[in-house]
């Protein structure tokens, strides 16, 4: 990850609460020094441990420990980060670092559930771009922490030809062809296919990757048949813990779901000053 | 709301997605214009038309119409916008105004549901800081939408004497005192209590309102009985719409939870070219 | 105060002095190290050393001994700051401090002269909102500095229900009761009055505060007598070193005046070399 | 002047005040439209009417009518702008565009009675660096206003070898001869001399210019003796409108004056809805 | 191409020339409207001319007839942008926008030349990110004109496993083996090669694209017989438009240089005024 | 340099490249550190060195050390700067420093073969605004370095009275009468002549300094005779290194060519890890 764009994203989030000062803090508190610790009050994942860290050093430099690594599991009652520093700064900076790393942790929590769902089927996760305006960075590593791969991260890096590019185009044929024309052979072309005659098309195209958008388990396997191994097979759609298993049957590649960032619940912790 | 400061959101939230342009879509399309709608495929409360209607005017001049006014209910299959203008631009723009969409109305959603457990008590609503890094502004609108009234925006535009603060000074009485002194009357000072002694303490020091923090419902009634009516109350704590009416009892003024942003999930939307 | 906010507009102020470099000193200083003082060259109140220390650290790390304490008293040839690092950085920053460091310790010197004169009477001076442009942060950090409390920051974080919203919206009684339906109970509303009849009005209506704005001294009594200790009083309105003594009446809350940030002088400062 | 740049910086005047938006105003007005003038309460020199014409328009459209020219006198009670839209808008504007103006028409003001002090003499004022931080660009325009001639507007863009540079590269002499051999000639040589050794020394070294600081009217009139027009000449320090005639004498080229920008008054304005 | 990150650049660009503004245009024009066209003094391919278009209307709205289509070819003394406007923007915007034109014409020019060496060979020309920091959109669309696709636009948006990465890793394989583990199989991986030997590996290892770097012509054809069209081939490092075509054998897919960007010049163009 | 500015810029180049991560990088590396070498691979001189020690930096701490001084000249095969550090930063921040080092050494390169064409003559090299956009602080830097002084930076800071100034103003005489009117005498007035006749009026309205536009050396010699060293003389227009010479007759006190920038190559250069 770009360090400088991190940077520039946690002083926005930070500054979004400060503002220009802390009332109460600024009032009540000097130079005293605090030790506190990061607690959870809900079971979860790990995940945004190094941005807590940063953020707790914007203001002023403090002592970050943190407790539990990235990825690893928690339960309520667990402490998962110390700090000691100024007792002001750990006070303006504990609702903006608890913010964000219970969103991330919640994110990654969801994204492990999927992941263990698909535990030894061979097929991988892969998130979406369905993420929280302006948190895409971050909600992509936690997808990342919870083990899933990330899918591209916007429109620039890799080339999807979606339902609608077909209807304004005319057809899969005539989509991947522009494509082929126009865009740099650096890139994959992956084609989403709503159905079994149109995935005959996106083979028959050229495609090197197609979606499977929406299809039955039993769908998916008429379609694996059809594909033979050419092609990348990634299956999308209303996929969740409970039936992904179904979906990651023998010859899909990978499963793509916005469940890690679109049904992920805000963690919850507190920050307490020992 | 400042626009000025809402349009930079906007223009920053679709940079991430846009990047430098959009592969597949430039590849694809010219000066081709088309109609879309976006539909909702769960219920839900619509919140966020007005953003969504500047989104899609970011890269060109779009007619949307709002199909659904702000806090009004749609069920699956409903049609919450109209769009027209640019096909290259409808594409660009889609997954950013559903981002922003689905978090918003899922927000208004859920704030109403607390909202709707609290009808006919007089006890009202108020959102928290517990937003998701970066959409304060937009998630503290989608819950007035939903009905809530907003609590503060940040650090400095009110007075919370925190459980930390009273630790690191030495009580709820010297907080109070120190505030007073420092800060303008134009504030309102707030110290949240976590028992019977504390809630004395602060009615005596003064505070102007009490924030009943993790207080049982017995517990609010006998805090009641203490204030009789002199300061303002607002329970806090865990609130749900399944046990918010327990809570609601009279004389106290309002309850704050942080239920609507740290539970609220993306509603499933989509947009579909015509 | 927040530094992140600090240290952009300090690095804005003086990238509007340097610009893309000093062709002056490049020319003529490379390494070379020099020790230099702030001079005062009129008598004031100090105000702003900790912006100018911080100010000779953004070209390089400089030595800076505030010599005056903030709030301190000076005469003319006392001197303030004293500097040590590399001469080059020295000038390039010289006159964007002396231009900060000189209008805030013009703010606080008038604020104190206000504050003096109210002395003993127990009513506190408030400051306003008249701050010169983009430099509102560093004036009311000044008017403190000088003795003064803050009254609000900007449009967001407190009610203000002046002379055109009422004649907007049909008189004082519906502009409180629209305001108590649509904001938090966390805002104190305040209601500024312009005649004894408006008072009454907004003592009936229910407000937190009232300005009486441009009341004589006799009027500001009879209003006194109306109010009865039941809200905040602020008088507001041409109130002047001269003539501030005659509002300061037993009943009164406090005094708000734009006198320190608008009659403010920068005062005459010097940086020399040693 | 760059309408960019003044665009940026009057947004960000509006966001300090609006931040995210106006508690009392949102909860008061909707639709409405209003008219409303701003009217003056002292006499002055009118300043900056495009730059409120264009803060009116930023929250949207609003009809403005500069009611008095750039550079017109007013007295108290003269209306200066007319103002016709939003309710809200002008109501959210109206702090800011106050504190713009009254600020600009105070420096404009304060360089008019300079100005006029010189009337008739033949000796141009010019405004220095002495201006507040953030605001240069606006306080050079009001200085233009009243009559003053910029001087450099920043550290690259003219050579002013000054005081402190002499002492640190050990003389005029020296100092000149550096500059013209690294600064390109296309640059004028200006030297500030506190002294007739110094002058001749300024002289003999070629300078452009000399800017005779802090000299008495008799030594003014010693040093053009020994400049005999070869060489502009700048006086400076401590000019004021009483004194400036003293100093305008044949053969000195201009005055140049911190007194516009460090003794400038904001002037009392209001904005009265119709 | 993203419309907002554009006018961030081109207003970058033009406030880098303006600074804080014209000086001598200031001076000399008011309200003068002017015609004017920018004339070609020497031939090359047309490029820019939207950006050019977008540049002039910054500072207010200017009538712009691009003359030259893009991809166009022009000789010395032709017209290729016809501009009505205000006098003194047209010169304000002037040098910024032939700064820009001439660049990205003198890119399209070099990437033509080499299109042309590679005509009818059925081998694809590729960019590199050897560009100009800070313009690199701006030269990849110039490449484009000229008759180039675009590889990666930075290190985000594709694999390509490079000779420093290989020495780190230790060797081909090791590194194909990481990547596919951590990276979405949504990207294709990319090897530079340069050996046969390690050809062999990274064709085991399986890699999707092979980059010859640096390989003799013949060289790259013993490197086909091992490809067998198995993967994409790229040939790489100081192809220049003499010796292209030796390159550009049957089984390369495409050939990467830096040519275009590197070896360009600035084109010969100026603006008169009609 | 104002190094506030600088950083900022280097910091856009590097994001540039880096977008949101390296995805190869960091599949490949983790906290391996490396030592690397920048060699050239083409003769040049050396320019850029300073910028480039601090982009490696900007990831993390690196060492750098500059083996040619700034305006070395180095020959193919030179080690120009040893590098050691993380080695996944010095991978991500390769191609921004390479790209910016190899134009600044280009412009450096072409500014000394024009310095080197005029020795001995007393004549010296003026660099132009012909620079690439974003990349003037830079690219006038290098030129510094090759050893060319600079002319202005931008339009603000010099007032030079063109072509296009004197059709529209209706000649030179009333060019310069209003300039002189309207800005500082801190400023010199340089009038563009292109002919003999052109000089004379620029000579008897009072210029400061005449650039000869386009002229043969025979009008140089005449003009010269005409300006009998009263005013700075600058030519321009087409000066290259072969006929420089040529133009640097007794009594031109400058030339002034965009070749340096227009015509600078971006030198080979390439980062290898030992």
């Amino acid at each position: 990850m770009n360090p400088l764009l991190i940077r520039k994203q946690l002083e926005a989030f930070l500054n979004e609460d400060l503002c220009w000062g802390d009332l109460t803090t600024d009032a009540l508190l000097k130079d005293e020094t605090a030790e506190a610790v990061i607690l959870a009050k809900e079971e979860g994942l790990m995940a945004g441990g190094p941005f807590v860290a940063e953020l707790f050093n914007l203001l002023g430099p403090t002592e970050v420990k943190l407790l539990k690594k990235e990825g690893e599991s928690f339960k309520s009652g667990d402490e998962l980060v110390y700090l000691k520093g100024s007792a002001a700064n750990l006070l303006k900076t504990e609702r903006t670092a608890l913010n964000l790393l219970q969103r991330l942790c919640g994110v990654a929590t969801a994204a492990r559930r999927l992941v263990k769902a698909l535990e030894g089927t061979g097929v991988k996760l892969l998130d979406t771009r369905k993420t929280t305006p302006g948190l895409r960075l971050f909600e992509k590593y936690a997808a990342r922490v919870g083990g899933a791969l990330n899918h591209r991260f916007c429109l620039s890096d890799a080339v999807l030809i979606k339902d609608n590019h077909k209807k304004l185009v005319g057809g899969v044929r005539q989509a991947v062809k522009l494509v082929r024309e126009r865009v740099s052979p650096v890139y994959k072309v992956e084609v989403e296919v709503e159905s079994l005659d149109e995935l005959v098309e996106a083979l028959e195209a050229g495609a090197d990757a197609v979606m499977l958008d929406n299809f039955s388990p039993e769908e998916v396997k008429e379609a694996l048949k059809l594909v033979k191994g050419k092609v990348l097979v990634e299956v999308s759609g209303s996929v969740t813990p409970e039936n992904a298993r179904l979906y990651a049957l023998k010859g899909v590649d990978f499963i793509s779901s916005g469940y890690p960032t679109r049904r992920a619940q805000a963690l919850d912790l507190s920050l307490e000053v020992l």
